[in-house]
């Protein structure tokens, strides 16, 4: 058992577990994984999810080829200086938070030189958080982004690619952090900020029968984590907050228009979003 | 014939069309169609989403128990005037403009006393318009918003609902026109401006690769007919504009609690939005 693959999950929330469900049989090796609750230790055991349980960070990354860390970022940057010092030589460290510059910073600071390290972005969540939601199936298709360090090892890039293959991920690309960070601030920050947003105050007399799918759909992840979003947003503030300007500066435009009737910026700014809407579907 | 219930639908478009699929054998009746276009005269014909087109608004409505304009808002205010003169007394009119103050103050001007009003708003629609694109489905379980005048007649009111009812309307309310205008300028007005918004401009460098559910979800309805809601916008404006200058607020202080790194206010913005998120769906 010693010499098969070992792929450590730090973490077995919805993220971790799913990705443990997702690896099961990765590479013919076995997954440890490792969560500070003990519910959760149990439920994965029991699922299978991970083929044991280790009772400490440090003992899940001893003897790992792949160390995956997949908690809240407080959590990884809490995990990340207790596992480091126990990884194997040439043993390859993930994790999947989604703000990479500040967590790049941080592995090269501590990351001991005979472990390689790559980012992991995998495009996918749901609303609900935890292991009881996690499901092998929640990368099927999904967009993931890796986000190796300069210089990178490339086979430790590689065996990334292959995990991400085997999960089903969908279109995977490879950015730097920096990009990763202005990207991710427009397609995932900004957009969680407006839904929130938009229900943060809402007119009195409002019923459901009022509301139909532009409300849904665009209020959707307005069901939100606070805790753990606190900590995402805060992260990439500086990506974020050229967007959210921008945004509001737009907002404030269209107001001006509507009160002042003029009816040919309206058109034009419904225009171009209907088009920018259109080809970013084909990007 | 002439003694069996009559439905005049003018406009088959999305909405037209799907009410004159999902009204077929309404009250054992006929229903006489009415559209400027052509192919879409054939097209309804042959489906058997009505019984008869009339070639001429004035047409469609005479004789008719029913009439329903379902054009765009600048097609309904073309029509009634046409039409007006030409209804039976007792006919019951009713529209599906999305912004009723307007149109309530306009149908007070021209209705002929011997007809009756009441407006009404299906909350249901698509990306995508046309005739092609309707189908009887189209309502089933959507919000049924009525929109009486003061003081309205109860038989007209009652027709409506069992208008709502026949085509599959889930909940039904009924909100006076300050009040219904208000509400969609949130519900509708407001989702459809931010998700615009949204993509009025993107970062360099995205793809697909970088989206998930949040941003497909918070940007679904940027697919926008640019003229259709240039009206209904511009017709709302009163409406939508404190909706929106709020929302705009919102956005910069929220920006500037990221640039001040304040945490206690990002996670109290988000707890707040995901507690009133789910309090909607119970309203």
């Amino acid at each position: 058992m010693t010499d098969r693959f070992r792929t450590a999950i730090l973490g077995l929330g919805l993220m971790g577990g799913s990705l443990a469900y997702a690896l099961r049989g990765f590479k013919d090796g076995i997954i440890v994984g490792y969560d500070p609750d003990e519910a959760t230790q149990k439920a994965a055991l029991k699922a299978g999810a991970v083929d044991a349980i280790a009772f400490l960070p440090e003992e899940a990354v001893k003897k790992a080829d792949l160390v995956l860390f997949c908690s809240a970022p407080s959590g990884i940057f809490a995990n990340m200086p207790r596992c480091f010092p126990h990884l194997k030589p040439g043993a390859v460290v993930s994790e999947i938070c989604g703000v990479k510059g500040e967590m790049l910073r941080f592995v090269q600071q501590h990351l001991p030189s005979h472990a390689r390290y790559v980012g992991l972005h995998p495009m996918a969540g749901k609303e609900i958080g935890g292991f009881a939601n996690a499901e092998g199936a929640l990368f099927q298709g999904a967009g993931f982004i890796l986000v190796p360090p300069e210089p990178h090892d490339e086979s430790a890039l590689a065996l990334l690619r292959a995990l991400s293959a085997y999960v089903g991920a969908g279109r995977v690309v490879v950015n730097d952090a920096a990009a990763h960070d202005l990207l991710i601030g427009y397609s995932s920050d900004l957009m969680h900020i407006a839904a929130t947003a938009l229900v943060e105050e809402y007119p009195c007399g409002l019923s459901l029968a009022h509301t139909a799918g532009a409300f849904r759909d665009c209020t959707r992840v307005a069901r939100i984590d606070a805790k753990l979003w606190r900590e995402l947003l805060l992260g990439n503030a500086e990506s974020i907050t050229p967007h959210l300007d921008a945004l509001a500066a737009r907002l404030a435009a269209f107001s001006a228009a509507l009160k002042a009737g003029d009816g040919a910026f309206i058109e034009s700014f419904l225009s171009r979003a209907n088009e920018n809407r259109l080809r970013i579907d084909k990007l």
